[in-house]
C-alpha cells in the first residue's frame, strides 16, 4: 500500500553538460539518479527527447511508490508559463515551451520547470542549510554568480520570473566591464574568468607564487581550484586574491540585506568550496556592509549539498 | 447616512519638525488637514500627546463620516509590533511602543505604524504614480536616501520591519565613508549633506559658476537647491553635478531591479524635485546597469505626491 510516505517526485537538472535525474523522497534523500551526457549541441527537440528518457527511466525505478510531480531545473530565465529563455551551452535554443512539451509525454502529473539557481535555493531550503531560515538570500558562485531569494520560505521569482541575479548588482560604478556590457557588476570581479583573469595578472607580477607552480608554469591553465590549493598550502598572493574576491562578494550581498532586510546568506558553486578563508572574508565584508541594527544576527552559510543541489530543488518544486 | 463611500481615514506624518495630521478619503482626497511644530526636543512623551491631539481634532473635523482607522507614518525603524526605534530629530526617543499607546486613547479603530519611506510608497501605489504598478521601488532622495519595496501591490517590510534602506547600498567598494560606518553606499555620493558637500568642492575648483553667485560667494550655505536653480539657468558645473548625482542613482536602482525583477521606480524627495536634468540621469544609468531582458520596459517616474505623500501614505496604512 502507498502512503503519502511513500510518495517520490522526479527532478531533472538540465546542465550545458549533462542532464542528471533523480528520484528523491519527501524529506530529500534521493533514491536513484542517471546522469547523460547533454545533447546541448543539437539543438532542443535532442534535449527534450533526453530529458523524457531520463525520466522515463526513473519512474520505471520508482518501485510502486507514486509520482506526485516532475521538476525541472534549467539554465537560463525561466518564465512564468514554463519557457526556457535562451540558455547558455544549449544551441538554437531561443525560447522553449519546455513544461508543455514535457506534459504531452507525461500528462497524469504536474510538470513545473524553474531557474537552475532558484532551484538550488529551494534545495536549501528545504533540506540544507536554509531548513532553519525562512528568508535568506542564496549564491551559486561559479563560471559566473547567480542567486536565489527565499522570502518567508517561498522562491521569491519577480513578475517576470528573473529574480536573483545578484551577480549584476554593482559594486565599484567605475569597476570593469562585464559580460552585461555593464560596469562595475560583482560577476566581472569574481565571476569564474574573471578571478582567473585577475589571478593570471598577480601571478605575473609575483611569479614566485605557488599558484604558478601547480599550473606547471601555464598561464592559461590558472582558474580558482589552484587558488584554493595554493592558499590551502599558504601561499599568501593565493590567501590575499581569495580574500578579496570574498570581500567583493559580501559588499554585494550586504547591499542585498539592507534592501530585503536580511539576515542569512547561503554561498554554494565552486568557488565557495574554498572554504573558510573565503567564507571568512565574504562575513567580514558583508558585516562592515549592512546597517548597524541587522549587523548582530548575520549568518553567512556555506552550502553542503554540492552537486545533489540541482536534483534536489528541481524535485522540491513539486514536493 | 453613512456609505462605505463616507469613510475616512486618520493619516498622521510624523517628522522632525512637524506633525501633520489628515482626513482621506477612500479615494485619496485630503478632506482636511492640520499641521503642528514638533515638539520632538521634549521626548516621547509630549510627542505622543501631540499626536493624540491632532487625530482627536481631525475626527472631530470628520463632519459625521466613519473613521475606518489611523495610520502614523514615523521616522526610524518601525517592528513589527508598531515600536517606533531611535527616529532621528526626535530626542530621548530609544523604542517606543507607539501603535499600543495611541491604542489607550482611540482603542475603537485600528491603528497602525509604518516607516514614513514606506508610507510614501504606499501613498505612490494608491493614490499616486504606482497606481498602474504592480511591482515598483520607490526612493525617496532627500538628507538621506530612503526607500520603500511594493511587490504585489503589497509594501514589503522584511522580517524585522527594516527592508527598503537602499541608501546604503554600495555603489562602489573604494568610496567615500558614510554616517552608518561603510564605504561607497549610494547616500554617500548623494544624500543632500554628501552631495553638497562634493558640490561646494567642485564649485571651489571653479568659483566662476553660477551656483557660488546663487549663495553670495557664502561656501557654507551651498545646498542642492542651488544646484537646481543654477541648473536650470544653463550653469555647466551645476548641470555636470547633478547629472553625476542622477548617474551613481541609477547604479543604485540598476542593482535592485537586477535582485527583484523589478523594472518601474519612482523617485520623490527635494533632490528628485530638481527635474528633467536628473531624472534623465537617473533613467540612462538604470537602463546601463540593468540586464538586458529588463531593459526595454524601464520606467523611472517623479512622484507627483509631494508633501502630502506622508499624510496619505499614512492613511493609505489603514485604507
Amino acid at each position: 500500500m502507498n502512503t503519502s510516505k511513500d510518495a517520490i517526485a522526479v527532478g531533472v537538472d538540465l546542465g550545458g553538460t549533462t542532464v542528471k535525474t533523480g528520484l528523491v523522497s519527501m524529506s530529500g534523500e534521493i533514491r536513484y539518479h542517471n546522469k547523460f551526457d547533454s545533447r546541448g549541441a543539437e539543438g532542443p527537440e535532442q534535449v527534450i527527447k533526453q530529458i523524457a528518457d531520463s525520466v522515463t527511466d526513473a519512474i520505471a525505478h520508482a518501485d510502486g511508490r507514486r509520482t506526485i510531480g516532475i521538476g525541472i531545473g534549467a539554465p537560463g530565465v525561466v518564465d512564468n508559463n514554463g519557457f526556457v529563455k535562451a540558455p547558455p551551452n544549449l544551441l538554437h535554443w531561443d525560447s522553449i515551451p519546455l513544461a508543455a512539451e514535457l506534459r504531452q509525454q507525461f500528462h497524469d502529473v504536474p510538470i513545473s520547470v524553474e531557474n537552475d539557481a532558484n532551484c538550488a535555493a529551494i534545495a536549501e531550503s528545504k533540506f540544507g542549510a536554509g531548513k532553519d531560515y525562512p528568508d535568506f538570500l542564496f549564491i551559486i558562485w561559479g563560471t559566473g554568480i547567480g542567486g536565489g531569494i527565499i522570502l518567508d520560505r517561498k522562491l521569491y521569482r519577480g513578475p517576470s520570473g528573473a529574480a536573483g541575479e545578484v551577480g549584476h548588482i554593482c559594486i565599484d560604478h567605475n569597476g570593469p566591464l562585464c559580460g552585461c556590457g555593464a560596469r562595475g557588476c560583482v560577476e566581472a570581479f569574481i565571476g569564474q574568468k574573471y578571478l582567473s583573469e585577475r589571478t593570471v595578472e598577480r601571478v605575473k607580477a609575483q611569479p614566485s607564487s605557488l599558484i604558478l607552480k601547480l599550473v606547471q608554469g601555464d598561464y592559461a591553465k590558472i582558474e580558482p581550484i589552484y587558488l584554493s590549493q595554493a592558499a590551502d598550502a599558504g601561499d599568501e598572493l593565493a590567501r590575499s586574491i581569495l580574500n578579496e574576491a570574498g570581500t567583493f562578494l559580501g559588499v554585494a550581498i550586504g547591499s542585498v540585506m539592507n534592501t530585503l532586510d536580511l539576515r542569512v546568506s547561503i554561498i554554494g558553486g565552486g568557488v565557495s568550496a574554498a572554504g573558510d578563508l573565503v567564507m571568512d572574508a565574504v562575513r567580514d565584508s558583508v558585516r562592515m556592509h549592512v546597517l548597524k541594527p541587522l549587523r548582530d544576527d548575520i549568518r553567512v552559510i556555506q552550502s553542503k549539498l554540492g552537486n545533489n543541489a540541482g536534483i534536489l530543488g528541481a524535485a522540491g518544486l513539486v514536493l
